[in-house]
């Protein structure tokens, strides 16, 4: 039997916001799937944490995620049932059960999404994820860079709306197909991606980043209520980087094909006044350029921080005057490869520069 | 055991002939069809004709389609392996095996898909369709009208593309998913829509419509071998209406959104001279205006003829300079009830016209 470990409600909280900070801009803001955990708790539901290496090698894992555009997510608001539905169409479909749930992404809500499913369906959660952070695109994972099997997908919209990709010749045809079931039902829906077996889970899984995320959130309120710089307790706990620090000076956000795309211009203050910094955003983070000359890049984690408080800020609540610290963290090393870049590498968002991580 | 009627290649022939013109311009061009039935043929298969009457309550039967914008359609052409696999895929979906496969639309070369794919699976056609024509939108159908069932729905491109629609709240929304999904593939898949009890075929199928396409395509050609008026062969077998003869003077014509849409103007001839006719479509010609007065619209079926051979021309081969005579064909009742007209009216395209039949 796997050990299991409980999350408290207090972890929960924890969780959302460090899988927030993780989720460089994007993934949705995890407040969403916070009130969800709380409600589900407050009902008598409990949701148990599992390490990925108790899983058996012919385990079936459920890997899931709310995909779409964050800025709807705001609108169109996250609930445990859609996540946990897509959970059990895909055991239909497959005609195997679940041993447990876990994220596509830690980053963002999407952190929280298994949780959700898993509170509704009793299952544990997975300890680990295919990002370490979140990616917009479905073929933007450790799984693909592992080159598994992309299907099938199941997609689930709260009207009655359930989709299947059944097979695709590659994991971009996967994100395309998918991309605009989504995009029809309304650019949010509740997906379960393919499934993975405990062998997959364990060799290409981020491992332990459920974990990795509420240590990042209790660090942050630890900060917080000790009256500590929060920013500052971020970098030590994940041997982060200090970037920049200023005030939001402009936005450009559209909601178009499914995504959030935009950029962000950040006037400096203090050490950095008489400089900018320009961010490119698709859901998350892309490329950050200082005076016009590219700092930090996918996969490094750019990850826009509230000076005062130390949490994170979405690309979807961005607005103009907030006081921003920008930091990098460090990227999952299996995307630091040739092939994991790319992936996820500055070109795969269609920027045409060389990768080159700021922890080189 | 039910009849079973071998169809000849001649059938087969004629088939793709009459379909044409049941087309009303779309279901795109049956030669494709006929293509591959003749080299089906040559390799051995043959295809047997089911009566419905003689389905069983409890049979299962696969509706086929190809579906997609037409004119794509002669860009990527027409396969009975795709439309084969759309079926064994619905049949490993839904774990229960067809007794028939019948089309959706005899019109145009949607009324052959289903040959293709008997041949290759080794099962009779159902002698019905759900249109009785051709209509470019998956809610059109008589199934539809019946408020039957609007999912599943399997989609299949050849290049290992395979999508399921499990569930939706309406047939609209079935257009809706459907639709983007064979966008996203190119434009055209090959689908096999939401299965049908024999009952459900009895009840609300377009009976023994395969049969009326023979017999049309039949007629055309024995006119065309006497050198009588071919034109004048479909009016007599169908009781139709001549409407006009013609030029065409003008055509305007996108692929947009998964249809072909435009409209063509025809200058008037013989005893049409000094009048035009203008024709929309969506696929299907849709509505007829003769110097600007509504004269023909759907449900009624318009047909552009050639008006030397009397074969079809569908929207997607029409050109400047062609001779044409525009007929009318008498619609399928179900579809002149109020909610038929709800479904297949003129104000279901976009045309704020009353429906009036001219064979009221």
């Amino acid at each position: 039997m796997p050990h299991l470990r409980e999350l408290t409600l207090d972890d929960i909280e924890a969780l959302a916001v460090g899988a927030w900070v993780l989720g460089t801009g994007g993934g949705g803001s995890p407040y969403l799937g916070l009130l969800n955990m709380r409600r589900l708790y407050a009902e008598g539901h409990r949701v148990a944490l599992m390490d990925p290496d108790d899983l058996a090698d012919d385990d079936m894992v459920a890997v899931v995620s709310n995909m779409g555009a964050p800025l709807v997510g705001q609108e169109r608001l996250t609930d445990a049932a859609n996540i946990a539905r897509a959970v059990t169409l895909m055991e239909e479909y497959i005609g195997r059960r679940f041993v447990g749930i876990m994220s596509v992404e830690i980053g963002g809500n999407n952190g929280i999404q298994p949780l959700m499913a898993a509170a509704l369906l009793d299952r544990p959660v997975v300890d680990a994820d295919a990002m370490g952070r979140a990616y917009p695109e479905a073929q933007m994972t450790s799984f693909a860079v592992g080159d598994l099997q992309p299907w099938p997908l199941t997609l689930v919209d709260p009207r009655g709306i359930e989709g299947i990709v059944a097979r695709v010749p590659t994991w971009k045809w996967m994100e395309r197909m998918s991309r605009k079931m989504c995009v029809e039902a309304g650019s949010i829906a509740a997906t379960c991606k393919a499934p993975r077996t405990g062998a997959e889970v364990k060799r290409w899984g981020i491992p332990r980043t459920t974990t990795q995320a509420i240590n990042l959130g209790r660090a942050i309120h630890a900060a917080q209520r000790a009256h500590r710089d929060p920013v500052a307790a971020i970098l030590e706990t994940e041997d982060g980087r200090l970037m920049f620090r200023g005030k939001i000076a402009d936005v450009a956000r559209r909601t178009t094909e499914g995504f959030l795309r935009g950029s962000t211009r950040i006037e400096g203050l203090d050490e950095f006044r008489a400089s900018t910094m320009e961010i490119a955003f698709q859901n998350e983070w892309a490329v950050a350029w200082q005076d016009g000359v590219p700092r930090v890049m996918t996969p490094d984690l750019i990850c826009v921080l509230d000076t005062v408080s130390g949490e994170a800020i979405g690309t979807e609540t961005l607005r103009y005057g907030q006081r921003v610290t920008v930091i990098a963290l460090r990227a999952p090393p299996v995307f630091l490869s040739p092939r994991g870049l790319d992936f996820v590498g500055p070109r795969a968002f269609g920027y045409d520069i060389e990768f080159k991580s700021v922890f080189a």
